[in-house]
C-alpha cells in the first residue's frame, strides 16, 4: 500500500486510529472544514504553532519518524508550558514529498499520538498536501490556563530569581554529535542524543509553577539560554545577571566538552532546544517555592541568577569577573 | 535592509503594525511562546489550517507577494465560512528561502493584513523560520459559531436541494492560462486569472445560511465541486443527482472552453479552487431561504442538483441521459 493508492483521503482515514482521545468537548474532529469544539469559559485560551522544515529543523537519516513526529509535538508543548498552560488541542499540517513511505508517515504520527497521550492532549485536524522536496510539519496547538495564572515573558522585576527547571546545553551537543559523529561516540553521548532527538516538555513544571503568584515571568528555551533570558529583559524593561557556575550542567555534558576542548557553559548558553523552563520568581517566596517544588517533581529548580534594572546584561565569572551577556542562541536569519 | 540584517526578530517587529485590528478579548498576541485570548464563551469554537507550499500551490512568478498573501488567508477564511462561522484569530507560520527579500515578504503580510481588515481578523501570531527552497505559508484561523448553527458536511439529507453560492470553473480556467498562456490572454481572460489568484471567501454567505435551521449541510468547493459533493454524500450516508445545464458557468469561462475545445462543465466539475460554498437545503424551505438570499446578496443560490438515497452518484445531461458523477477533482497523492 502507498500514498499514491490510497490517496489523501485513504491516508486521513490511516492515520485517524488514535487522534481523539478526550472526546468531552469536541462536537467534530478531523474529517470536516474546521474542527468544532466547546472552549473552557472559565480559563484564558492559548494558541501556539511551529513550523518544522526539512534540512532546516532536522534531516530524515538522523533521526527515526517516531521520533520526529514526538519533537514536532513536543515543541509546541513547551511553548504552552511556558505560559503555565494545560494542552488540549492539536492541530497537524503536513507537506509531504513523494519518497515518504507510508510506513514512515504512520510512524511519524504514531510518534505525534505517543506524546498526545501522554499529555491528554487530541489531534483534532489538520491539513495534508503534497512538497516537492522538503517534508514539512506545521503544528498549531490550543490550551488553557486561568486568566491570573498566565505566565508572560514581560512579567519580570528587578530584584527576582532566576531559575531553570532543567539542565542546559545537552540538547545542542547531542546535535553536534549526531551532525559529526559516528556509531560509537553516539552509543556513549546516547544520553546527550536523546536530549536533542527527545525532548520532554516541562508542561507538569509549568503549570505548577504558573499557580504561583510570586512566580512572574517565564520562557521555554529553544533558541539558548542567552537569546531567551534576552526576550524575557527586553520584553520586561530589565536586565540580567547569570552566574557562570550555578548554570546546571550534566556530566555527559562535561565529558564531551572535555574531549573537544569546548567550555560547556558556552555550549549551555548558545545552545537551544532544551525546552526547560526559565522563569523569575520573586525572592521573598523564593525559597519556598523551591521546596516545595522538589517534593513534588524530586528535582531541584536551578538558579542561575537574577534579574537586575535595565540596561546590564551580564554573566558573573568564578573570579568575580563580570562579562557582558550576548544574546547569541538561534535566529533563523542572521548569518552567525 | 534584508532579512538577515534585521533577523528573525527585527522581521516580527516589521511585520507587526496592523496585526491587530480587533483588541478586545486579546490579552496578548504576538510575542510571547502562545498567544492568550478569551474565546467567546456562548458559541461554539472552530479551528482550521492549511499549508501553502510554493510549487505545490503556487509559483511566485505567477502570483504577487501581495496576492499570494491574501490568498493564503482566504482559503483558510473559506473553509470558516463553510462551517457558518465568523472568523476571528489567524496565526502565520512562515518558512521563508534565503531568496526572499524584505519587500517581498512584507508585501505578503500587507496582503494577509488587508484580507484580514476586511474580515475583521487578527493576526495574532505565528512562527517564522528558514527553508531551503520552497517558500511554504501555514496559516491556522479560529472561528466561532452559535452551536446550533453550526454547518456540517453529514448533514445532508435525502429530497434535499443542492445549492452553490458562485458560479465554478473559473479559477481553474484561470490557472490554465497561468500555466500556458501569454499576457494577451491573460488581459483577455483577466476575470479568470482573478477568480484563481484573488478567491473571495464566502464569509458572509455562510452565515447568513447557517442562521437557516433548514439549511442542512455544507462544504466550501476546494477540491473541486464533483469532490466535494462527494465528501457530504459520503459523511452525509446519502446520494447525489447533479444537472448538468443548471452547473452556474462565467461567460469568460464558456468563452475561454470554446477556444480550447473544452466542456466547461468538465472544468467546473474537477476544477477546485472556487472557494464558493455548496449547500443542501430542505425543499420544504428552499424558495423562501432563495428569495431571502437574494435580497441580502443581489445574487442568487444556484440550484445544481438534490441529494437522493444513498449509493446513487450521477450527473443528468440535457437529454436526460445520466452519467455517473465520479469525485475527480484534486487529491495531493493520488496520479491523476
Amino acid at each position: 500500500m502507498t500514498l499514491k493508492s490510497i490517496g489523501e483521503f485513504g491516508f486521513i482515514e490511516a492515520i485517524r486510529p488514535g487522534c481523539l482521545i478526550r472526546p468531552d468537548n469536541v462536537l467534530k474532529g478531523i474529517g470536516d472544514d474546521a474542527a468544532v469544539f466547546t472552549g473552557n469559559s472559565n480559563e484564558t485560551m492559548l494558541l501556539t504553532t511551529d513550523l518544522l522544515v526539512e534540512r532546516i529543523h532536522f534531516l530524515r537519516k538522523t533521526t527515526s519518524a517516531f521520533n520526529l513526529g514526538r519533537k514536532a509535538l513536543a515543541v509546541n508543548l513547551s511553548d504552552i508550558a511556558a505560559m503555565g498552560g494545560t494542552p488540549l488541542d492539536a492541530f497537524v499540517g503536513i507537506a509531504i514529498p513523494d519518497d515518504c513511505s507510508l510506513d514512515m508517515l504512520k510512524e511519524l504520527y504514531d510518534g505525534m499520538k505517543s506524546i498526545a497521550a501522554e499529555f491528554d492532549v487530541n489531534i483534532l485536524g489538520g491539513d495534508t498536501t503534497g512538497s516537492k522536496i522538503d517534508l514539512v510539519i506545521s503544528i498549531c496547538l490550543t490550551g488553557c490556563v486561568p486568566n491570573k495564572h498566565v505566565l508572560y515573558r514581560h512579567a519580570a522585576r528587578p530584584g527576582d530569581r532566576i531559575y531553570t527547571t532543567g539542565r542546559l546545553g545537552d540538547s545542542r551537543a547531542g546535535l553536534m554529535i549526531l551532525q559529526n559523529s559516528g556509531e560509537s561516540e553516539k552509543k556513549t553521548f546516547d544520553m546527550l542524543v536523546s536530549a536533542h532527538l527527545l525532548p520532554r516538555p516541562h508542561v507538569r513544571e509549568g503549570r505548577f509553577l504558573a499557580m504561583e503568584a510570586e512566580v512572574h515571568a517565564a520562557i521555554d528555551v529553544s533558541d539558548g539560554l542567552s537569546a531567551d533570558i534576552a526576550h524575557i529583559a527586553l520584553q520586561s524593561g530589565v536586565g540580567v545577571r547569570l552566574y557562570r557556575e550555578k548554570i546546571p550542567l550534566s556530566e555527559p555534558l562535561k565529558d564531551f566538552c572535555d574531549r573537544l576542548g569546548l567550555d560547556p557553559v558556552d555550549v549551555a548558553l548558545t545552545g537551544g532546544e532544551d525546552y526547560v523552563l526559565l522563569v523569575t520568581v520573586s525572592p521573598k517566596a523564593a525559597q519556598d517555592i523551591e521546596t516545595r517544588y522538589r517534593k513534588v517533581f524530586a528535582m531541584p529548580l536551578f538558579q542561575i541568577g537574577e534579574i537586575v534594572e535595565a540596561g546590564r546584561m551580564e554573566i558573573l565569572g568564578p573570579d568575580a569577573r563580570i562579562e557582558t551577556l550576548r544574546p547569541s542562541g538561534w535566529d533563523h536569519f542572521k548569518s552567525r
